[in-house]
């Protein structure tokens, strides 16, 4: 009998545990498809007592995430704890330190120190892989850096985050606000602790900078992601969207161009009819395009015990397969730094303006976007009881840059009543 | 520097000058990303005078595809020449015998011989592999045999034809009859030697019979597949189906039963606005179902110079970084005979009769049909100036047996003047 892959996991939380059921009710099938038995020996996690629905009889227990990575008598520290800092990353420092292969489904942690932790793998000899970190089930890591590794990467985008997707969807399906559908999906468990993580777009953003530095052979760069997130999408947005074909989705896009590397996490407007657009609920939907392969998409779940669970799980079997990769598609000291550029590709833009309820006010409004070289397509004032007028606006094509100047120029003509709303419509 | 590793190309067609392509002007990507330099050091192909586009200086020719896969300089065999038996199987045989790796986009040979080859690559520690061999340029088989492998798949679904695809799509935009499209298709060369490889359905049973066999862990089973193609689709099959809001595709679906491996390759009825509903021309569209990980679809350019190109340097790349898997997923003494089961899950079918225009012909149909226990969800008789009358009928769920009996007896009545259109509607 071949040796076993012997495994350490840290963190029982969902998908802790989702790891636990498929190598305990799995261990046939796993043992066939990679050749040697897949076992756990340690398990770690903040409450030793909590019923997880799930045997953890047979498995040693430390206290300490630590001192699980170092253990002589595992070959994988996996950890699912979560957070950048802490402990997630104290354990893999010392897994990695201690000759112990790495999976992961912290994409925080790889967004902020992915550079340094691939770098001390690649120099110990060990991997890190991070499959179940972008995109859930969705296997997009393995798709971008080995089925599409003949390809020059033309464009990476997708919906990435599945809490913001079923905000919106459930927005428009429930005919809800913002913040009652926030409050239920917390109340859910759909949230992370730190909510701003999901809705201001960061998760989201975590992910795009990782299948970047894939995709374009650059360190990782989440700061310069031009981030927004989905707080200030209001029900009327997504009606006045529907009203026009569209649907509003927070959406990521990375190209390289010949400024740089463009990263982008924001609402756009994509057409209602388009797979983008047909997206529901907690969805992911990964699109990738390559000079040769031409557009790949891929759509799954994009969280969950199961779909995550999955993730880990087809690092484990690379693993247990004797399958050695590097954790971004090349040797980390080869990366190149990032040259970050806005994007500045023109497209149309949805506005939305609340206007002070005042003569001459629409009019100014006109004119302060003609004189900034801002171009109406369609505008549209509805009837309105309050003190403001919301008035609606569908630009042609213009740079960010543009409009933003446009924007500020119509602040200061004082006919605001509160902070325009810019959204992206993007013709995927 | 690093070995590099060294491929001879046999066959120089669409896929192979794709292949010559990526490698020559990706020669810094691949190499760092495969650590190595990957390196075409001979080809052969039927014709060495033929202009392919792309110069072939610097590779040594050899007439015969079993002396290149022999060559002691060479470290992969790339076997592009297609065909089920003759010099392909040969020159892949000859290759691993010679301790030559195989990278194949031959779904034929692999369909019927794979097995062989596979027990032949494994007892020789070679590998074979064949990403190209499916769906063109979306990486499926990598997503099946590594991203899936910690679930027990649950079904298998997909439209794998691109040329079936572009027929029953060109058919229903253009509104012209098959045969015309079929000629069409012909013309611009996106039929194989003999079509029926194409539009019987086969060359997308092969791919299903791929997919199954690492899905399940059975021997390749081409032979078990419940298989019928698009010869007898009618334009007004396409445009009846439309005003039902449906549209028809060539669909494979392999499952896993209590009684054994269904596989099917059959027109069948989709939505028209699902995903695959909405695929259009030569695009391909797989969907793998796992226990854990819910459901994946998968879209992407299912052939073409570029796309095909792009899985097999997958499979080089592969090689070239080191990673070793066995063709099926897992090893292939280990695979277990498929036992095939007929599918008799129950389905709602569409039904086109061509009736003899006498009295009493309709009331005929009805009456066979029930006492047959076909339950009729909708009938429609249209207006017909031919001395046949077509009559369209969507039934309720029934069997594909008990559907089959009630048309044959059908058959006994003599009211049919031709025989009948049965095609399955799926709801996916």
């Amino acid at each position: 009998m071949p040796e076993p892959l012997r495994l350490g996991i840290a963190g029982l939380g969902t998908v802790g545990v989702g790891v636990i059921k498929i190598v305990r009710q799995k261990a046939n099938v796993l043992a066939a498809r990679t050749g040697r038995p897949v076992e756990i020996v340690a398990v770690s996690a903040r409450n030793r007592d909590k019923d997880r629905g799930v045997s953890l009889s047979g498995y040693d227990w430390e206290d300490d995430p630590v001192a699980l990575a170092k253990r002589d008598d595992i070959d994988v520290f996996v950890e699912l704890m979560g957070g950048s800092d802490g402990p997630a990353k104290a354990s893999c420092e010392a897994a990695l330190a201690a000759g112990k292969d790495v999976v992961t489904a912290n994409k925080a942690m790889l967004a902020l120190h992915g550079q340094e932790l691939a770098e001390d793998a690649e120099a110990n000899g060990r991997v890190v892989r991070f499959e179940a970190a972008v995109a859930g089930g969705i296997p997009v890591v393995k798709a971008l850096t080995e089925g599409l590794a003949g390809n020059d990467i033309t464009r990476v985008m997708g919906v990435m985050n599945g809490t913001c997707n079923y905000i919106l969807t459930r927005m428009e399906g429930a005919g809800l606000p913002y913040k009652e559908v926030f409050e239920e999906a917390n109340s859910l468990g759909y949230l992370e602790a730190d909510p701003t993580l999901d809705v201001g777009g960061i998760d989201a953003g975590h992910k795009l900078a990782l299948l970047a530095s894939i995709a374009y052979g650059t360190k990782v760069c989440f700061d310069a992601i031009e981030l927004e997130g989905i707080e200030r999408i209001s029900i009327e947005d997504i009606e006045h969207a529907a009203d026009m074909g569209y649907r509003i989705k927070l959406l990521g896009v990375a190209q390289m161009t010949g400024r740089g590397l463009e990263q982008r996490m924001s609402p756009c407007l994509v057409p209602a009819d388009s797979p983008l657009g047909q997206l529901e609920g907690a969805t992911n939907m990964v699109i990738l395009e390559g000079d040769a392969v031409g557009q790949i998409v891929l759509r799954g779940a994009g969280a969950g015990e199961g779909p995550t669970a999955s993730a880990v799980m087809s690092d484990i079997i690379d693993i247990a397969r004797g399958t050695r990769l590097t954790t971004f598609g090349q040797p980390a000291t080869t990366l190149e730094p990032a040259r970050a550029a806005k994007s500045t590709a023109p497209a149309p833009y949805y506005l939305r303006l609340e206007l002070q309820d005042k003569p001459g006010a629409l009019a100014k409004v006109s004119s302060v976007l003609g004189e900034a070289g801002v171009s109406i397509d369609r505008m549209r004032q509805n009837e309105h009881s309050a003190e403001t007028a919301p008035v609606l606006i569908v630009t042609h094509k213009v740079t960010r840059s543009a409009l933003d100047a446009a924007l500020s120029g119509l602040g200061g003509t004082g006919v605001l009543a509160q902070d325009p709303v810019a959204i992206r419509i993007e013709t995927v």
